[in-house]
């Protein structure tokens, strides 16, 4: 065993949270007023928003204007402590969690690790898609497409050329269509602008989805909207196809088709991100861990787990919540609740999902959105959905000069159909691999 | 010899500029109505403000508001050309540049490839110090900082912690003391909320300078002000002292003191960056290149050098021209009206470097300016000063876009006494090299 990380002691019952996404966060805040010393450990020294992660990685926000450094959100928090850690293991019989920084102690653990990509044991998949969990994976993105038509510039040799500004993108849920919606908005008014050295009729936008529907869950009339928009832009959709595998260059689908190209975003499904020291009976398939109706991980009295970790199987949810937002937020801040009733000697609440509904956006204008509200629910495709979405999103998102940049972000997008500041961070793409690769392809 | 890179043939003859700074892009933007074809390479895909770099590497600025995408800002120039790509070396016989994307023929040559940092010839101070030319620089120093402070928080030994909370800043010029000055605004206004663990009384600035005077250049009355202001917010000026050496934990000065640090930025001087085909008679000390009044290198007739890395030796600029962006500016702007003046067949008109004077901020409401208006003088310290470099800099920084936000970003700070999203970009710094040598220093 190791030494023990620096924090205070303060004399107060430790509460450790280990991750700060949506549920984290809102549990941390929950406590705010609780005789609690509450230590939140990230590997990230901000709070990223999630759902525009794809407009970071389309160059239409800046990565800035998604974060929020934990400091900044708890900065009146008194009872709040960060760890910039990276976290290793936990021991649930000593009450310890294992970190990069050393061993901290706890007296009730909170699990809320989120979900990674889930590749379903294809390595070479893993190996050559681009996943879209962080901003660095975001910042990632951008750089390789800018990166892509510099270098579709040296290239004489169609197929090299298309392999490089075709896009292909496997998994039609919410991010996917997203993500070729704002491609496709590029492709209409932004790039051709920039790189008139090039034929934009030549950049392909590919969406495959397994099944037979776009944005599966969402109402029937949300799924046909979103495929008639999508088609509308030019995005070609491959309904009922599932790819059997790639190499960085060639994706071959079970029907036999062959697509071209260097750049495959993976949005097919996420497994949760559980971390070692937890008994195996408690995890189920998916890697997530399974809790009962007080977000405890079954078998522990002291462990809890909440947000797209937590799998809380009923006969309603035999799968458990969806990995969404607002699962996460609602059991973040019930276990808050729950945390000081237990402390109180009072009955716990059970979670009870109040499901507001789901949208998707998929270029300017359009949106397609299932609400709930009050029970009832309502339908919209179109403008208005479009604009509800970008309300919704604007105050959610954390922090008002963050909120402050999007909606600037966003006006000046729409009017001036043009998106910010185009850069490639870094010094590395330069010497991209790409351009081994495409020496290697051209001298087959 | 390799592959030519693909560049469209327009039938005219080119230019080729290397560099796009200040002298490099005013330079292309001043050819716009040429009957050329102008091609600009650069490393990045975009300008950079780079009087502004140091309020980036202190959270102040985001990085995207100082950088204008090249393709950008020659949206509408039809001539123009864009490469991405690193120049390897010129041959001037063949009148080719060697790049990383192949051969690029010229009709003209002109070089534009600025500075670089000066470490007089100390390897080691080399491998220790940061340096602040590039945005990737201004984001390492930024996760230096927030890292550093993270790192504090789990040291027990007041050494150790204030090897980390310490800075020294070695240079008394603009950038040094403009550093200096946000940095002592930091830890009075920022670092204190957000770190209330850690006491700030231990953070200590320490800027050096070799002669007797900070901003040497500018009026006595600004170099006191300077040194007046840095000290009443706390910085510990060193003037007539030289850094001897740094081992990346102990600076020694040449007067015997040690300060210990693991943060040592080095504004202490910069360097021409030449190329490599030049013939080296042309290459005058400080690796600048020998240029006549019009800017073209000794030696050649269709070779130019403009800006940072272009000495123009006369009897009253015995050093060539002040290495700053006024002289950049105004060599491309007068070399591109040159050229077309060459190519019609009249006589070249010869650079007469119109000083506007300098200034630099201190702080909040602190600044010093010399200012030289139709030929008169104006020396302002204080409030004014401050007001008016502000509104220099806004005027100056490249976009519509990126005033709007350097000046939301102003205001906003100003009023709340906060600065921009504190984020650690990138993942390599929970295992910061730092990491290890602390262990290693701790063992000893």
């Amino acid at each position: 065993m190791g030494n023990y990380a620096k924090i205070a002691n303060t004399g107060k019952q430790r509460v450790v949270i280990i991750g700060g996404g949506f549920a984290g966060v809102e549990l941390a805040k929950s406590l705010q007023d609780a005789d609690l010393q509450v230590v939140l450990i990230d590997k990230q020294n901000y709070h990223t928003f999630q759902p525009l992660l794809y407009q970071v990685a389309t160059a239409g926000l800046e990565a800035d204007s998604i974060i929020h450094p934990f400091r900044k959100i708890f900065l009146k928090q008194k009872n709040f402590y960060f760890r910039l850690a990276e976290v290793e293991r936990v021991d649930t019989a000593l009450q310890v969690v294992e970190t990069s920084i050393g061993l901290i102690k706890y007296d009730y653990l909170m699990i809320a690790t989120g979900a990674t990509s889930n590749f379903f044991g294809d390595p070479q998949m893993e190996k050559h898609a681009i996943a879209m969990k962080s901003i660095d994976d975001a910042l990632e993105i951008r750089n390789t497409i800018l990166y892509n038509f510099e270098k579709s510039l040296q290239l004489d040799d169609e197929e090299q050329r298309n392999s490089l500004m075709d896009y292909v993108i496997v998994g039609g849920g919410p991010t996917g269509v997203e993500l070729a919606g704002a491609l496709s908005e590029l492709r209409k008014h932004v790039f051709p602008k920039d790189y008139s050295e090039l034929d934009f009729r030549e950049m392909d936008i590919h969406l495959i989805q397994s099944g037979p529907l776009l944005l599966k869950g969402m109402s029937a009339e949300a799924s046909a909207k979103a495929l008639e928009y999508l088609e509308r832009f030019g995005v070609k959709v491959w309904l009922n196809k599932r790819v059997k595998s790639y190499d960085g260059y060639t994706v071959l689908l079970d029907s036999g088709e062959k697509i071209i190209t260097r750049t495959l975003f993976w949005a097919a499904g996420v497994t949760g991100a559980p971390i070692a020291g937890i008994r195996p009976e408690s995890v189920l398939r998916g890697n997530r861990l399974q809790v009962d109706v007080f977000n405890r991980v079954v078998g522990y009295s002291n462990v809890f787990a909440i947000g797209d970790i937590a799998a809380m199987v009923t006969e309603e949810n035999p799968q458990g919540h969806p990995m969404l937002a607002q699962p996460a937020l609602q059991q973040g801040k019930l276990l808050g609740k729950n945390l000081m009733r237990l402390r109180a000697g009072e009955a716990l609440l059970p979670f009870d999902y109040n499901d507001n509904g789901a949208m998707a956006t998929i270029g300017r204008n359009h949106a397609v959105a299932d609400l709930k509200l009050f029970k009832k629910e309502y339908k919209s495709q179109g403008f208005f959905a479009w604009f509800i979405w970008m309300f919704v999103h604007l105050v959610s998102i954390v922090g008002f000069r963050n909120k402050l940049e999007v909606m600037v972000d966003w006006v000046w997008a729409y009017f001036t159909y043009d998106t910010g500041n185009r850069l490639i961070v870094g010094k590395k793409h330069l010497n991209h691999p790409v351009e081994k690769t495409i020496i290697s392809k051209t001298v087959e």
